[in-house]
């Protein structure tokens, strides 16, 4: 066949029509047409995009001096500092691969990581000066250490390295010749799942799905041009959804912080005309609980996108009165962050709040660089009904799938078995084509034999106007296997009882799906606002270990 | 190196993880998630996603059952009509090549291109009956032909072909399982150059210039949510500028028209909201030279995309005063219509009407989809100094240039020779690393052995008052070699003399470049609003060749 079709005669790929998809063509684009506007803002440091491209590059050809070669890793350990937004463009110009580590790993966690990745260079923060000395006496390959030195870090630890950032690339060459990866299947990224069970896996991200979904993020949340951008997302989660790369693409601004919290959203909002956020929920829970002494004014709608739990109805209605548009979207570090958002539609605007907040809640349809996003029978792979009611593994497939897990074949073949991405969450899939979570497999709580969905008892607690945020969790038992048990943290000044609560659940829930075991504490969470339900569930089986007759 | 590299090694593409990029992806999601939205309007007619995805399909059920095979061309001759647009989905669907061919081209032209391009399948608006019956007479080889009866028609010629597009499609599976590209540098579509001299030359667009084209529209335009265009560039120039996919893509609407009038475009905005408008620089002109009577009220912003010449600053003040933002872009059929764009700068809004528009008439920096673009010494193809005066080649590399021109390796390889795409066209580079065009190579004008521009020349002409439309030409000339001729149209209403107008190009021009001969005429133009110089050139050549002594 390819013989005798003349598409396929003497029109192949050159250097003039063909060049590989990279965030790295971004940057360079950035700073040739808007070279003195805002890149990246981070307490009094203010950067243009000149010099923000100007300093990767100084950094790209330092890295390369340091023998960094195309595949080597480039480990750093930082909050949302110009040094990490940094990193995102000059480690892949040198052809090294950026490994942001997540800084709440404990030190075992980290130095596999750096072992795993063969890191050859770790670049950390020095509030993480002593956790490094930790790190470095537990590593079996040492990598060179660099510090960085940022004013806006209020405790900092010990000086750990050879020198800090800003010296280190201030030997740098600012028109280093950077190089295009050879190819756009290339790694740019290496990003850790946390894993609660077992050592973490390493996710491989490739420039292509990096500049596609760096694309998609402008186009699926309607970005407009020059969008200042507040990352509650960390650099090291999934490179913050790939938004350093969107924002250096639309010429917006990086908003830098070192910790989320009420003042830090609304000063960046007031100050810098913050009109996108991205967070996990806990963003919108710091907007609507501010104090009034956090609260800053604004005029403009403020655009906050928001995955990993679907916002309820009450926390949607205030987001709006306070002058915020909420986007819900879904995706994994597999996913490079978000690809399945749910697709806002005008004609939904003339529901009542309870109906919107239903829709929305729905996690939704894939993004536009993604290219297929089921909901099907985890053994048979065929899709399950469009009713909204069947339960099944949600499965995609597409460019925003990830090059595989680093030195992992059996996990990555696990992953891609049938030739779809496994996403090990539960869901179901409403005649509209919208996806809707119902569960991790493993959040499944499994009670006299029926399926109870823990998102769907955390639901009902939402529900109750004492309670701020619940996780529900199984609970062993003798009788059933397992029972739900919920944890529930109340939002300040309000106060119920067990009773009180437990009978709530009662009025809305299938008895056997009531929580058997209700508390009340402050809830364990990731550095991304995530509940750690791993430790719950822990401290449920340690208490039960002790308890139940051997 | 490759063995060695551990980001390597079991991380290949599969079907999880890796698509080809298509345009064909767009059309699927806008289906999927908007069903029920407009996708296009034409006339009396409407089309939601759902029915345009469900037709698209169809044709490509039938096409396929035709014998359309992966590489074979079907062949198109219409206006931008609702089958113009499924076309642009449906062809490609089965693995056809759509080849949109220009309605003004004359028999012996199209019968060339249906030749050339192997032409499987025609499909012909019904105004073209009487010039596709003398097509018929002229090709080598005989092509399956349908017709399309458009309700809007106002002069139907003869039927001919097997049957009508509707009954064509009737037959199809509108669930057809559709082809996704085998490799994404696969042809999607061929376009012929106007080619002023020798036979046409096909250019070969492939599916992802084709998928990156429409990203960068909507990037680089800011293109809204659900984005309502009316096209007046003919979807067989450059399929529109690569827009119908674009439109998909944002779940928009494509507005067609037979012919573009000032009623068409007043109507479309005030009855369809349309909100951006791409179009020739006569499409600015009909706008703002609308009768009353043709004038819709309206109260949104209207963007207006043009190309092929800088807009002057009294048409950009018009514009504004309109309601009109106008974005100046510039490309080649090569380049998949717009790949470089005078991307605006908000600083630039405090300056007055004529230095915005001086900067405007600037054509600009590349698209995000494209790489590189550059000035540079057509010999030594080193870059000229940014200093807005060093006239050099254009030249531009990237994902937006063709995969070739199809069976003309010779011409391909001296279009790509040296790694770059060399678009014969002269201009400068700006110091702050915006081009802008002075002139096509074969526009300068060589008197006395001082190189003039016409672009020049025509910018001053069309400062005068009383002008609507300017080109100038070179005059074969005895003493000189050659001196510039201007063909002048004249505003409706307006009147001056040669005489006048010759002391108006002396008071603003340096004496060497000012037109010896001034015409006042109607121009000649495509059918895109592009000025057809090379019929004024003719013209004088045949005068000359009359009067010079032999």
């Amino acid at each position: 066949m390819t013989g005798t079709n003349p598409y396929e005669l003497h029109l192949d790929r050159n250097a003039a029509n063909y060049v590989p998809l990279t965030p790295l063509s971004m940057i360079k684009r950035a700073a040739h047409v808007f070279p003195d506007r805002t890149s990246v803002v981070h307490g009094a440091r203010r950067f243009t995009w000149k010099e923000t491209y100007a300093r990767s590059r100084q950094l790209a050809s330092v890295l390369e001096r340091l023998g960094v070669q195309t595949g080597d890793t480039v480990s750093i350990l930082a909050h949302n500092t110009p040094e990490m937004y940094e990193a995102h463009f000059g480690v892949p110009m040198c052809g090294g691969v950026l490994n942001a580590i997540n800084t709440r790993l404990d030190a075992d966690n980290i130095a596999f990581i750096l072992d795993h990745g063969e890191c050859k260079i770790l670049i950390a923060d020095r509030e993480f000066g002593e956790l490094v000395t930790h790190i470095l006496g537990k590593v079996a390959y040492k990598p060179k250490v660099f510090f960085i030195d940022d004013p806006e870090c209020d405790n900092p630890g010990p000086a750990i390295g050879e020198k800090d950032y800003e010296a280190l690339i201030a030997d740098g060459d600012p028109d280093y010749a950077w190089k295009m990866p050879d190819n756009e299947w290339d790694a740019i990224a290496l990003n850790y799942t946390s894993g609660t069970t077992g050592n973490p896996k390493g996710v491989v991200y490739h420039h292509r799905g990096a500049y596609l979904t760096a694309v998609s993020n402008a186009l699926d949340w309607n970005m407009d041009k020059h969008p200042v951008l507040l990352s509650n997302v960390p650099m090291f989660h999934c490179n913050a959804w790939c938004f350093p790369w969107t924002v250096a693409m639309k010429a917006g601004t990086f908003v830098c912080q070192r910790r989320v919290s009420a003042k830090v959203i609304y000063d960046a909002i007031a100050d810098h005309k913050v009109a996108y956020i991205n967070g996990a929920p806990i963003v919108l829970g710091l907007i609507l609980n501010a104090r009034e002494d956090e609260k800053r004014e604004f005029n403009h709608i403020v655009n906050v996108m928001t995955a990993a739990a679907p916002p309820p109805a009450s926390v949607l209605a205030g987001m709006e009165r306070e002058g915020f548009r909420v986007t819900h979207v879904y995706g994994l570090t597999e996913t490079y962050g978000p690809s399945v958002v749910c697709a806002w539609k005008d004609e939904w605007d003339v529901n009542d709040m309870d109906e919107r907040a239903r829709l929305k809640s729905r996690q939704g349809v894939a993004y536009t660089a993604q290219e297929d996003l089921m909901v099907a029978d985890a053994e048979t792979m065929q899709p399950v009904p469009w009713d909204g009611q069947t339960l099944g593994e949600v499965f995609c497939r597409g460019n925003q799938v990830m090059k595989g897990y680093l030195k992992n074949p059996r996990a990555s073949d696990e992953a891609f078995a049938g030739g779809w991405f496994h996403t090990g969450d539960l869901g179901v899939m409403h005649p509209d084509g919208y996806i809707q979570l119902k569960d991790r497999s493993k959040d499944i709580i499994i009670s006299g034999g029926e399926n109870i969905s823990s998102i769907e008892v955390e639901g009902v607690l939402h529900k109750h106007p004492a309670v701020a945020l619940a996780a529900v969790v199984a609970k062993p038992d003798e009788k059933w296997g397992e029972t739900p048990c919920a944890f529930i943290e109340l939002k300040p000044g309000s106060s119920v009882t067990i009773e009180d609560m437990k009978a709530f659940c009662r009025d809305n829930l299938a008895h056997f799906k009531c929580p058997r075991d209700i508390r009340f504490i402050e809830l364990p969470k990731t550095s991304t606002g995530k509940i750690q339900k791993f430790i719950l569930r822990k401290q449920l089986q340690d208490e039960v270990g002790d308890s139940i007759p051997l």
